[in-house]
């Protein structure tokens, strides 16, 4: 039999996967499930999206440019600078979701054995595309106590070698739901600026940053317009993750020319999607108001029902729709699984993420759990509950 | 200024792309240019799919499942058994395009450094999904002499070495229009066995085979089964090349296991895309009927307009919907530039891809022109006409 590729052996697999055959098998059961693991909001999109797409008026599904419309991409600008974010159409390449945005990224400027140094916890798939280019990505340690603050840039600095090519940052963060301060995020600059390394910043949960505080995006500090790139996406911004909309942002032309390459040996991103895309820029700012103030009410909501339990700790998220805990439990793969396996309050129970998958160092992250507010209030009260009463069995 | 990766800076760039300005330049002129350069059919969109879109009742646009859910591979198989190919929903992973069908099945079974056999001349971004894996393409020459028949079985025997993971043919192909035979594809299978190999057939012009000759997939090959890959995509079927779907299909267990890996790190095909994708399968084989009718008009027609003029060899292609010919010049590059640049006749001239961006070997095919017959039988006429007006003046 021929086989397999070395990477192919490599890749991780997505850490929620092992998790699902029990979910269903807990349904299969009749138990109901909770689902605080996924990233897929509740929220609806902008009927102006969803019009644009029942509305057209295609006769051939035809190819679209590879890098988006000039149209597109000049109705995006005006979006960016809306977010103090001053760039043209040129700086911009529409991919198929961030996902790809980040591979054609790590492929423009890393090669294998290449290093990108990422604040852990992160998010899952970094780790993903970087195995799929043959990149290794080094963790600088974010932790708990500091609601998962930028680490040191001690820390970053120890971890700079000729090898390293990026530091990429998600801001607002997923899992920790932390937003950078344009404090941190300058001394992101002087560092990438001193050692010449890109400043990749995924900022797909931009407009879901609360309590009043500003996002920072990398892209509006001057004198960093060669190093930075922006990550971007409509999946999180007007709930439509099945779009599958996402781009690159970058003053660098050098890096865009080169991005523009991998994007045009996949012809383009879907059609309808674009469709869709284009007139989501025509959401208007209330719809933003009430989901800003839906998903705040749910984190309030979750975090103080969270600190209800004796030996639980919560961060506090600032920004995005997740929410990291630690646990008064040694090992949360073992957990979120027994919960599905083994655990029902009232034939119901949660599914939740275990952070494990979000670290890159080994052993880190065991006692800690990724939960997703995107379920309604009510069901995220019922969720802590359940969950309250299942760490009582666990440990006893 | 950090620094581009050494696959981005050998990433070829589309061998049409550089002629794009040229063409827009003619247009600001007032040329008409007529594009015998592209692979986007003008053919009209199947309405079951078309309508499937339209009368969507989506509200929140949601990710699909990374390899496509159980009900669109389910009724795939039904798709795959008309044709002589008996698989199961599991053998299928559903892609965003056969773009990301290949480069995920380059991904599963090459390191960088490993060698994939292509016979020559072939679809040009096998390059570029190549490059992109640091993945040596191995070129095998095809005449045009022969149709671009397969090479001779010795000719990949003397390519293969512990380095050489696959052989990756286009059937029928794509410039070529060859259709492979049973007998060619029987040849491929013992040698594949013989060394261990995949045989990756990329099969997405399945349904355009002419003068009633059959396809022959590697799937419908005994004993092949741990070895065939077939790439595949809705694009050219259905004329929906804007949708970006396609999908995998192989029996080997553990590589089908391997690529899921990859489709779960980009999270999911496009919703809207799998919602026209599965309608189109409802599309009636009069659709098919009409369109493979039309096809072979104008196949007919190029080919035997071709052939008129003095100087000029063309390949007869039995499938697909691209042409080769060889044309008395001695470089394409610089006369397809010419076409767009310096002439017109009755203010029109035609754009036609150069054939040296699907040769891997340098220098080869540097006379040899691909056109794609996707333009209306009087169009062809006259691109021809404008053709042979050009190459007299070009010659003089
Ligand atoms: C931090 C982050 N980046 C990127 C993505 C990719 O999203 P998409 O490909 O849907 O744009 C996600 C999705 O969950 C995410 O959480
Ligand atoms: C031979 C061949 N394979 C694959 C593709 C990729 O097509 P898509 O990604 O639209 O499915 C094309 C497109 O032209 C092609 O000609």
């Amino acid at each position: 039999m021929p086989s397999i590729s070395q990477k192919g052996r490599l890749m991780p697999e997505s850490p929620i996967r092992k998790l699902v055959p029990y979910a269903e098998n807990a349904k299969k059961r009749g138990t109901k499930v909770f689902h605080l693991n996924i990233g897929q909001p509740d929220i609806k999109t902008p009927q102006v999206a969803l019009d644009a797409v029942k509305n057209n008026s295609i006769e051939t599904l035809s190819y679209a440019r590879s890098e988006g419309s000039e149209i597109y991409r000049t109705k995006l600008t005006k979006y960016y600078a809306n977010h103090n974010i001053n760039i043209n159409a040129d700086n911009i390449i529409a991919t198929t979701g961030g996902s790809e945005a980040l591979l054609f990224t790590i492929c423009s400027i890393t090669d294998p054995g290449d290093e990108i140094i990422i604040p852990e916890p992160f998010y899952a798939n970094y780790n993903g595309f970087s195995t799929a280019s043959g990149v290794k990505v080094v963790p600088v340690i974010s932790k708990i106590e500091d609601n998962f603050a930028l680490p040191k840039i001690e820390d970053f600095e120890k971890l700079i070698t000729s090898k390293t090519k990026a530091i990429l940052i998600c801001n607002p963060g997923n899992p920790t739901g932390y937003l950078y301060s344009e404090k941190e995020i300058e001394k992101l600059k002087q560092i990438v600026l001193k050692h010449d390394l890109f400043l990749i910043a995924d900022e797909v949960y931009r407009e879901f940053a609360y309590d009043g505080l500003n996002h920072t995006s990398v892209l509006s500090l001057e004198g960093l317009e060669q190093n930075a790139i922006v990550i971007d996406s409509v999946s999180k911004r007007y709930s439509m993750c099945g779009a599958r909309i996402g781009c690159i942002v970058s003053k660098n032309e050098t890096f865009i020319k080169t991005a523009i390459k991998f994007a045009q040996a996949r012809l383009s991103p879907p059609t309808y999607a674009l469709i869709a895309s284009e007139a989501a820029l025509d959401t208007p700012q209330s719809y933003f108001d009430d989901v800003k103030a839906e998903y705040v009410e749910r984190r309030n909501t979750l975090v103080s029902e969270l600190q209800k339990i004796e030996g639980v700790k919560v961060a506090n998220p600032k920004g995005a729709f997740y929410c990291v805990a630690e646990l008064p439990v040694d090992d949360t793969d073992d957990f979120a699984q027994w919960l599905l396996e083994k655990f029902h309050h009232n034939k119901e129970t949660v599914m939740v993420a275990p952070a494990s998958g979000f670290y890159s160092t080994e052993g880190e992250g065991k006692n800690q759990i990724r939960m997703a507010y995107v379920l309604k209030i009510e069901d995220l009260i019922r969720s802590v509950e359940i969950l309250s009463a299942a760490l009582k069995q666990y440990n006893s």
